[in-house]
């Protein structure tokens, strides 16, 4: 086999270009192949201004301490930092709409209520100090701990429903998923993995403290610059075959392959020979999360003046957490929040004004009616037998199983409402399908289909 | 647009032939695309013998009471069913591999441990009374039970060591998973949906009672038959244009499509435009099962001169539930056991001999030595802001996360060991996946790899 180079990188998000990189660094010649036409991943730069760094991010945006990686790669890349705006105190909008300022990291809360919330958050990170990162299935009750959802343990280790809402608006705020879509081992090990749980939830000291200026997708921008021609967008890789001495991917030949993309998009490569079974079942069990990031821009942060940090949590949402998203020198003001797993959802296939609405609506309860009148504000959306949904997928998806989408129709034995997973319920999918689409083609012609 | 047809469908399984069947008898012109070089999806008849009526079914088999549609159909295509064997005594071995012999549907166990599983499946069967097959989202406790794994329920609802391993066996048998690995609203409804859990775990009565006299592909074979060159194997669809008066599949245009695949699949399409992002959830949330039907060929079903039905459960395992497989007339012999949830995750990847080695041996143990000699045995096997496992994906996978699949290499943030689903771990990932290359080539050339 000629190779064309030695190795390609599928996807040129921070972790296919950083493995890029790495690469030519040690000499390898690489290609990186990028389904979008442009870099970044999950990061996006989007301009709320008209200078270069009047920037805000659609997707992930922050860095913290313990993050050496990044923030090496920042330092090397001559790439800078600011702090993310905490100056004034927070605002937390209680059960029933009670708004309350507050300062420090937790606010005042009914003491029942406080007691009830911290010995569940104490237990949680007692736990997760136990759980092992490079090896979480190693933990003496990993198994117990993994058929556990957060949703169960949080039902039983909190007994006021307000301490049980904020738990749930932390998972939420973190995961971007329900609570009963995760393993408690997944969260104790998430949290394990960035130092704590603390590290995870924090601005100051913890994931949320500093913000790139110019915005996140720099990174990309700049590692992509440094390998020219090897990156090549608008490239989306379909399938891989590998061959005794090397891989296929497409008209490509190389050595090898580095997928870098997470698990779901993964498994929607077809792979030759077939993946081996438990890798084909980790890529259908690792489901991305539900989130949207809606800003609002004015022409000033017109809230650090009244005193407050921009910061936010909200019980009642649908955004649940807020913060000031004004770029590094200090204009336009953006206001960001946040709706995230259940809200995403409810909230994603809504229309863009309701969204709007909403949006508006939560920013001017917090902070008052100059947020009523945003210059603009920015709604994004990015994220056998027989199948088994995991838990959590027929109360948040199960409308969808089997609902035509415009021209696609769904059978097969999984959308069956009688023997679901049985020879039975196939036929009886297929047929309805089939019904589905006579009625459909029918109400458009008075004959039938021909 | 000129559309090629009225109707794709993808999957010549079961469930997209009775769909063209359908479409066909209402008027359309019809297409089935299927990827495989055959028809019958999850169905696969193997033969065991010289005769046509001498095979075994390597995928589903079972018919029963109560599948009016599979009944109707096989009529209808003049296809005859037999009884499944179940003359003789039935076989239990217990904890510590003691055999027991009974007849009726339960073994004669401890009585404190009858007693124990005897109140947790009577709790199932009258939970799954109230669930609505056509919407289970609509249960007074729909979160709450879709939060709940049935593995955190079990351990409540069950108090020894044996009554949880047996509740455990009846979820693998049925679905194929680990009870880590499915809410209880999911059970509950997949209950529901079959007429209640006896339905789904009996053979006479249930759902294994009846089999297909030539195995039960005949079903598609022969309903592809009378589709004739409406039904295009070898033809993988791998994405779905939506325009604005039809579907466009490759060089396929029709007026709409049925995607006849299970969710796990039909995710691994690419649709334009995007697919709602209530349904691309749907498909990144229903992964497959796992399960090996291992299957051991003998000249005669000796077991049965030996007063023995062939019907066997084991809690020992690892196959934990067997039955005579033996074709309709009588000859060879077959006894067939499940390997199911974490049995066919443990030993699907193990060489081959391994699993015929353990399914001999299981066998033996059950039959005695004259079931140590099979004239031939046949293991098959077929079956945002970051990913989040689903519950009990850690256990069961995590060791598949980052490991390489020959030249397949993983990274992503997911794959991450610190701040996994942040920037940082994203870099972590990529370049511990360029390591993992450049040692991988360095093992094969002194110099870097250039």
């Amino acid at each position: 086999m000629a190779h064309d180079c030695d190795v390609i990188v599928i996807g040129a998000g921070l972790s296919g270009l950083a493995a890029a990189r790495a690469l030519e660094a040690g000499g390898a010649d690489v290609r990186v192949l990028e389904a979008r036409d442009r870099v970044g991943g999950r990061t996006l730069n989007q301009s709320v201004g008209e200078r270069p760094e009047d920037v805000v991010e659609v997707g992930g945006q922050w860095v913290g301490p313990g993050q050496n990686e990044v923030l090496g790669l920042v330092a090397e890349l001559g790439i800078e930092t600011y702090p993310t705006h905490t100056d004034g105190e927070n605002l937390f909008e209680g059960p029933g709409g009670r708004l309350k300022r507050y300062s420090g990291t937790i606010p005042r809360l009914n003491p029942v209520v406080l007691a009830d919330y911290g010995r569940a958050d104490a237990r949680f990170k007692r736990m997760s100090k136990k759980v092992d990162p490079e090896a979480p299935w190693e933990h003496p009750d990993a198994e117990e701990l993994d058929g556990l959802t957060v949703d169960a343990w949080i039902r039983k280790a909190a007994r006021t429903k307000t301490a049980r809402e904020a738990l749930a608006l932390g998972i939420r705020a973190v995961f971007s998923v329900e609570p009963a879509d995760l393993s408690m081992l997944h969260a104790l090990f998430y949290a394990a993995a960035a130092d704590g749980w603390d590290l995870l939830v924090d601005t100051e000291g913890g994931g949320q403290q500093d913000r790139i200026v110019g915005g996140s997708q720099l990174i990309s921008l700049k590692m992509a610059e440094g390998l020219g021609e090897r990156v090549t967008l608008s490239s989306p890789v379909r399938s891989i075959r590998v061959e005794e001495d090397g891989v296929i991917l497409g008209d490509m030949r190389a050595r090898r392959v580095i997928v870098a993309l997470p698990p779901a998009l993964a498994g929607t490569l077809l792979y030759e020979p077939a993946l081996p079974s438990q890798r084909a079942q980790l890529t259908q069990r690792v489901p991305m999360g539900s989130v949207i990031k809606c800003m609002a821009v004015y022409d000033q942060p017109f809230w650090r003046s009244d005193g407050l940090s921009g910061i936010a949590t909200s019980l009642p949402g649908p955004a649940q957490v807020i913060f000031d998203n004004t770029p590094a020198n200090g204009s336009p003001g953006v206001l960001m929040g946040f709706l995230e797993g259940r809200d995403a959802r409810i909230l994603g296939p809504a229309p863009e004004a309701e969204r709007r609405r909403v949006m508006i609506d939560t920013f001017t309860r917090l902070f008052g009616e100059r947020a009523a009148n945003p210059r603009s504000s920015e709604p994004f959306s990015r994220g056998c037998y027989a199948g088994v949904p995991t838990p959590g997928t027929w109360t948040a998806y199960g409308r969808a199983l089997r609902e035509p989408v415009g021209r696609i129709h769904w059978a097969g034995t999984e959308t069956g409402t009688r023997w679901m997973g049985y020879f039975d319920g196939a036929i009886q999918a297929g047929r309805r399908a089939a019904a589905e689409v006579l009625t459909a083609e029918g109400a458009q012609t008075p004959a039938p289909v021909a």
